[in-house]
């Protein structure tokens, strides 16, 4: 019997569809759960007459790869990842590749691939986006770890990837951790592209009183336009489905928002690295205070909403919001471009980030036109220090920004919130300023801490002390200069 | 020779003036220094004549404090505690007390804490806050940890404290990692007033284009009135500060901030404990971002700032600007509460958050008649859930609110960046939100990763599946109900 070209641990949703997708492409995929009857079950069911080999136990599945073995993990992530290295280890030869392809904090996955190859192993940790649809029919995959996995994997990586002009969403991201890393500023871009949506809903049912059919319209059309993406797909989708009663079934759905972690993780590392990453952050916190759902319901009665009459053109209303998302999200991606550089320099990746912004046009769940824009601008300026300071963006931002300082003013003044939003005009406006009051900061902070200042009519570099109030020490906290 | 009642290791500028301080109280103090120099000319300096024993070698040093012996360490936080601590062990006897009071990060305080314990000695991490000023005359102190340590240390803590209205501003936190803990976000806090007022400099002097005389007399009516602080007080004696040339030495001050650290950690905190810390978070980007002096100099070239005069009355607008000072500075002690309620519960530190406001109220940088009211309402109602719910606040904020909005709309439409202002006003309309967006972002989830989603008209706890696009699969990612 020919030896399986790959194997699979995991056979919950996402590995069960990834073993079918490979298997669509020709590939023979061993598979094994610990829980044996899920082998079972998948064997006698969608397993059934493909070039599939269901194992119930490990020693069969490892003997059922062919060398250098591929073995993929989709468990879940945290501990079990560490124990089912352990297993594997001594089961494994020299130069047998392990994949991890679950939802693992990259941290782990540089501790694991050092551990892994220090046994004369490789070891892959892999981002794969898409969801349980991406992973059968064609997921986004992040490959990073060890270089010489990758001639071994990327066949079948290449192969089941989503499809985009010809190009498979896939690519090798670079060094231990990189992919992981990449796989979770997707994640936290997400969260931002749906607080960004979630506001504009809000503004559009609170403000301008449209029904649920009349925004699915508008989000089926700006899908049309350079909006294009999935997740405007399916909003425009979603605002029309019906519930039984034929009442939209999103107004039936509790306001009170889940997260897995992995947009927390984004944005603590965003601050661990010193990147300015409000909206994603922003993201977070409205998920944490969507899901104090009681204490707002009493909050609520502390502080009834004011009465205040939207004036002015819905239509034309509609279209500015339009805009004033379109340049938030490009605010957005500056945002996490930026993380992604910053701690690619930290961690010596090299990462290609016109790549990156390739192979997420398909299979995953931020897919869409713009992405094939920031493409470009990293193409054209591989080392570009600010995605709104390519050309493109820039003209973009220009016209849009009109736009968008006007749905904010407007949301203030309504007591519609719009934190995402509000906090990428607020990056913006800081980030075009040549001045800001940190000038005001650094005094008060030399003025009751003696943390000294520099000066802008002195070389960067030198600090300066000032004894504010005539009766302080002259102790600075740290360097010193009259 | 009497022996010392307290040693202090550590002789900078912190150190040096806590051990001026308790002897000025009448306390006798060992002081140990690692740099044999520094204790030299403490001693042949500051130290003579008064009830100082200076000491070169750290034996000498143990040996001339009495039993049970009172240790303080005020020193670079990071390893050196940790190896201060294991030189001391062996040469220390059971009972005696090691103080931290340093800017430790609580995590290490809760495991020096149980090691130190271990040993049959007792931890204490004391918040000590108020900067070099504040040692000497007076600072606010949070101790936490070794509850038995607390009589010994009571008496000289609360005679060195800043003392308001004839009480001591050092009570005890709680257990082991607590002070550090306050500390930390009392820092946090700090971090967002700073930033709170260099928003309203700023739009004072770019939207209303104020002299820096003009502010300066405006910050310091400001300090007659309910914004009474510490950080008011100084900001106007700043703005008033003239350069040798005659002109505002604020003005030549470079707008680019630093950092030290605690405001990060209390961000990072927050996403860890679920808390929407926005203001502070937002405050700690903006030091980011203003110390990206070159690239925001390249930015505005790309961005130049639109030309818009502000219509209007100046004298109006100061005072709405003070409005929204004070609305955002609810806020934002608001979630640094809410944000020590929740620690406070996961760690069971049994905070008393009136006795934290109260020893706020001298000695540190935040002292404010605000912190007074806070005190009030929290004795009257010690398990308030949100600061803003408390009917002071709640009146004092439903008359503001006009004017914070009128604030950031000008704000916004100026190009002016108001990150924490901005932040605040949308989480306070978040909080009084009785319904969000998030139906929307739960349907999206549901929708593209079976995540499911709650109903309106079930249950708490009862979860829902849609197969929204009648192809996906029936499968969700976690429960599963039809």
């Amino acid at each position: 019997m020919k030896k399986a070209d790959i194997g699979m641990i995991g056979l919950a949703v996402m590995g069960e569809n990834l073993v079918m997708n490979m298997a669509s492409k020709g590939f023979s995929v061993a598979a094994y759960d610990i829980d044996q009857s899920r082998v079972k079950d998948f064997s006698l069911g969608r397993a059934k007459g493909k070039s599939i080999i269901p194992c119930v136990d490990l020693e069969s599945f490892i003997n059922s790869i062919q060398k250098p073995r591929k073995i993929m993990m989709m468990i879940r992530a945290g501990k079990p990842v560490d124990s089912v290295i352990d297993q594997l280890i001594p089961l494994l030869d020299q130069g047998d590749i392990i994949i991890d392809g679950g939802n693992s904090h990259y941290p782990d996955t540089i501790r694991r691939a050092a551990y892994v190859e220090s046994k004369g192993l490789y070891f892959v940790g892999s981002g794969v986006s898409g969801g349980e649809e991406g992973a059968l029919n064609g997921p986004s995959l992040m490959p990073g770890g060890s270089k010489e996995a990758w001639k071994h994997i990327k066949p079948i990586f290449e192969k089941i990837a989503a499809d985009v002009n010809g190009l498979p969403c896939a690519t090798w991201i670079g060094s231990s951790g990189s992919g992981h890393f990449v796989k979770m500023v997707h994640n936290g871009i997400e969260y931002g592209d749906i607080q960004l949506i979630a506001e504009i809903y809000h503004f559009m049912k609170d403000v301008l009183l449209l029904s649920h059919d009349e925004m699915s319209e508008i989000f089926k059309a700006w899908n049309k336009t350079e909006l294009d993406s999935y997740l405007i797909d399916i909003t425009g989708d979603i605002l029309a489905f019906k519930d039984k009663d034929g009442k939209p079934l999103v107004t039936k759905i509790l306001d009170s928002a889940g997260q897995k972690g992995t947009g927390k993780w984004t944005a603590i590392t965003s601050l661990e690295e010193n990147v300015a990453l409000s909206l994603i952050t922003e993201a977070v916190y409205a998920r944490i205070m969507s899901a104090k759902k009681e204490e707002r319901m009493l909050a609520s009665t502390y502080f009834p909403k004011e009465e205040v009459q939207f004036k002015g053109s819905k239509q034309d209303m509609v279209d500015t919001l339009k805009q004033a998302l379109y340049a938030a999200k490009i605010v957005s991606y500056a945002q996490g471009f930026d993380l992604m550089m910053v701690a690619g320099k930290a961690y010596h990746w090299e990462l290609d980030f016109s790549e990156i912004a390739r192979i997420w046009k398909g299979g995953c769940i931020i897919r869409s036109a713009f992405l094939g824009n920031i493409q470009e601008a990293y193409l054209k300026d591989p080392s570009l220090v600010n995605l709104m300071l390519d050309p493109f963006f820039k003209a973009e931002l220009i016209k849009l920004i009109p736009a968008w300082r006007n749905v904010l003013a407007t949301a203030v003044m309504h007591g519609i919130p719009m934190p995402a939003l509000s906090s990428a005009l607020n990056y913006f406006d800081t980030y075009r300023s040549k001045t800001l009051p940190a000038n005001l900061t650094q005094a008060q902070r030399d003025y009751f801490g003696a943390h000294t200042y520099e000066r802008i009519d002195e070389p960067r570099g030198a600090f300066f002390h000032t004894d504010w109030t005539g009766h302080g020490g002259d102790t600075s906290s740290t360097t010193y200069n009259t």
